[in-house]
């Protein structure tokens, strides 16, 4: 049995009811954890998790991620750390892990890391000026280029270029492709729900 | 045993290894086709795959969805027909029809639907004036609002407001949660994989 919702419905839903049937629309999503530091050193590091980082371009390597309005959350720590830095990590968030990556959600201060406060690692690789999670298998540091303000919900559309990677050896393909099953990633459902994955298949490049 | 790969040897990757491997790095990513008619009837509906998705907010209820650059692929097609038409559905792909919807990116010309290229079904649902997919659980209807260019790489970011949801009735939870491996909902991995869903956890909202 199916149900339709029209705009009226969709409109006269409970708040809490609809953020999170809205969230789940988009199907499954990208669970990531958000390094950086604050600059000069002050407030010290910061992780937060994004469920909306996506893929803008390989050549060059773009990445973007979705900030909500700052008066709703603590997202302006992670923005405001890496626009004045000008760096940040995105790791993958693993299968084992999701309940820490989730904690980081919390409206903690500003002068608390959330590294410390839900139990995760920092991690630096070569002279990158933000911190990597120790216990992410694909991660990357990442290179703030710009953010595109979207007036339709006061969101920002924050856009950097992939200039580290590190990944686990044996999960990378001879043609490029990553092994996210074997590199414990999550993806995430809604505001809450974490998955794991399953292959069901790899398919041609598509011809008429 | 872990791989860095710095700037240097992002640039140095073969192209196809590159589109590859930076396209996995976001990590699962949503699999959905949206169906298209253009104006007039001329060349009928058009179903293509979308791996970009992404959610934007809830009230009012915004999805976005970025579209490569037109000279590298066929989402002009859908992009004309969106922009010309003001409408345009978003279906998840599900797990037992990921080839289907796999094919719907080979290069059709305009005349052709690949809803019969591919063997899905067109459904109308009330009076909206895009083709739904029959075969997809979780389905929406999509008013155009705006594309914002990304200057960058030359990318866009379609948005929309969802106007209208189906939903198998069984998958929505009291409040709000739907169940996306009930309803099959696939994920997908850099340009060609694919992936189905197990849950791991639910959480509740995190305090500090």
């Amino acid at each position: 049995m199916k149900t339709v919702y029209d705009a009226a419905a969709i409109a006269a839903m409970d708040k809490d009811f609809r953020t999170q049937f809205i969230n789940h629309l988009s199907g499954y999503k990208s669970a990531n954890v958000i390094g950086t530091v604050s600059e000069l050193g002050l407030g010290g590091s910061n992780l937060a998790i994004f469920s909306s980082v996506v893929h803008l371009g390989a050549n060059p390597a773009l990445v973007g991620m979705i900030s909500r309005p700052f008066a709703e959350n603590v997202s302006r720590h992670t923005y405001n750390n890496l626009t004045s830095t000008g760096y940040y990590t995105i790791n993958h968030v693993a299968t084992n892990w999701v309940d820490k990556a989730h904690q980081t959600s919390a409206r903690y201060d500003l002068e608390v890391s959330e590294f410390d406060a839900v139990g995760l690692t920092e991690e630096y690789v070569n002279d990158f000026p933000a911190p990597f999670v120790k216990e992410s298998y694909i991660k990357m540091g990442v290179k703030y280029l710009q953010t595109v303000d979207i007036e339709l919900n006061g969101t920002k559309l924050i856009i950097g270029e992939i200039v580290l990677v590190v990944v686990p050896t044996g999960c990378v393909s001879i043609d490029g492709h990553l092994d996210l099953v074997g590199a414990k990633t999550a993806a995430v459902a809604g505001l809450d729900t974490y998955h794991k994955g399953e292959m069901l298949g790899r398919f041609a490049y598509a011809k008429k």
